[in-house]
């Protein structure tokens, strides 16, 4: 049976995109920062592990890009995308106007503004490590206490749901990926995640990389900077493209901006997510 | 006299930044978040605003960024760049064996991970929202606390410095823009922020973009991607180059790149941060 890692505790999101990964036959391990993650999986405790890659609202998991691009050679295998629906809990008998006190993960503070400036005015914050945190926090508190939850965590912690989908968006979202040992095969709907850098920051040197892709008329999908650790403003830089890099046509690219480059890896192919019906 | 807006409270990073613009001769508003800075400027309670955009370890600072692109007009006329050197503080008379709890800022905490993990294993660690509250919220506890610690917050709470320069990183420091509501005159050694983006994604359209400014030999000193916010995967893109937005090739480089994409934002053109003597 698979055994997928993923950053818990039980009751995030991170748990929900472990399991749409793994669906009902795998085993989930939570564990307790992003790089044991990668440690589980490196040191055959986990056979695959999971991660949150970018947010619709807020952009790319920097950790995440960072690991991957510094400190590991594990390979993704997959992506999914879980919708982020947030949920205010409170103790039991407590109803909107006697709340005091908030507990919340300050991106999901951040994620449901417009809800706690209009419902909440006045209550004073504390920061939560996680959605699931949260819950239990506020449950542990003396005072009149809510929390911003996941709707799992409200279940697990037995928190009572007032108000649901505060968050100030809609449509939020955040992609996962999946991360294994070894490289997946091509299945035709492909997408593969490579980093690259220079040692000298010059005019056109990313741009002579990028070229490369639109010449070969590969589309990217997405292009982030990270630093390179060194020097400020020294950047390595993050590209997914659509296709395999086992492709011709990928393995081309990749060959010439290697030439053009002074670091280049390829962080993995896998299959693109593609919204199954009733998702979201 | 000229008032400085700044994230506070007083003993941060971004109050030495603001501090560092602008000298002994301003006075200094710490606010409560990044938006209420941005605020402050626009209504005339502040003349000017200090806001952290880059941290040579973790990269941008995505609020300061989406602020400048989604919410405000306000003008970047300035940037300094400020050492990030982390102190451990404690209750008096506490020894490093001692501490059982340690208060910190989720960032700071991730950049001392080092430090922490050899000298202080097994503490319970707690998030507080500022490298300033969390030697307040050490002091209030009454366990053995200890926390993470700006220079100046020691300073101001009175707390005792038990180790200094406990990041894992000797060098790391962060770049912080002011903020004002003109834009700055040409000073002959100028960068230029601006952001674009593109309503539809093909191969080729950021490529096409970014070879304007490398026909015009103009060097990008940062490239960032941020969500569009409408949809996964949509992206604008944040670029600093050197040179004035007055100046002939730089004008015509941004009308190029104008014609070529569906949204062009000058952020303002500002004087370059040159390493002052003895600054790190």
């Amino acid at each position: 049976m698979a055994t997928i890692a993923y950053l818990g505790p039980p009751g995030t999101f991170s748990e929900a995109a472990a399991i749409a990964y793994g669906g009902s036959h795998a085993q989930y391990l939570p564990l307790t920062s992003m790089p044991a993650v990668v440690t589980a999986i490196e040191t055959g405790i986990a056979s695959v592990g999971v991660l949150p890659i970018e947010n619709a609202l807020e952009g790319s998991v920097t950790t995440t890009l960072d690991l991957l691009i510094h400190e590991t050679d594990l390979q993704i295998c997959g992506e999914t995308v879980i919708p982020i629906r947030l949920y205010l809990v409170a103790q039991a008998g407590l109803s909107l106007p006697e709340i005091k006190v908030l507990y919340a993960h300050p991106q999901s503070l951040g994620q449901s503004r417009r809800f706690v400036e209009r419902c909440l005015p006045g209550v004073e914050t504390f920061a939560s490590l996680s959605n699931s945190a949260a819950p239990t926090e506020a449950l542990a508190d003396k005072r009149p206490a809510a929390a911003i939850s996941t709707f799992q965590a409200a279940k697990l912690t037995g928190a009572n749901i007032l108000a649901h989908d505060i968050q100030d968006r809609a449509n939020n979202v955040t992609r996962f990926i999946a991360l294994g040992r070894e490289r997946c095969s091509p299945t035709g709907d492909d997408k593969t995640s490579f980093c690259f850098g220079f040692h000298e920051d010059r005019a056109g040197t990313l741009v002579g990389a990028l070229e490369e892709l639109a010449r070969a008329g590969i589309n990217m999908t997405k292009l982030e900077s990270r630093p390179s650790k060194e020097v400020l403003g020294q950047y390595i830089f993050w590209v997914d493209i659509n296709g395999h890099q086992h492709d011709a046509h990928v393995i081309q690219a990749l060959e010439k901006i290697a030439a053009k480059t002074d670091l280049l890896k390829v962080c993995g192919s896998y299959p693109r997510y593609v919204k199954a019906e009733g998702n979201l």
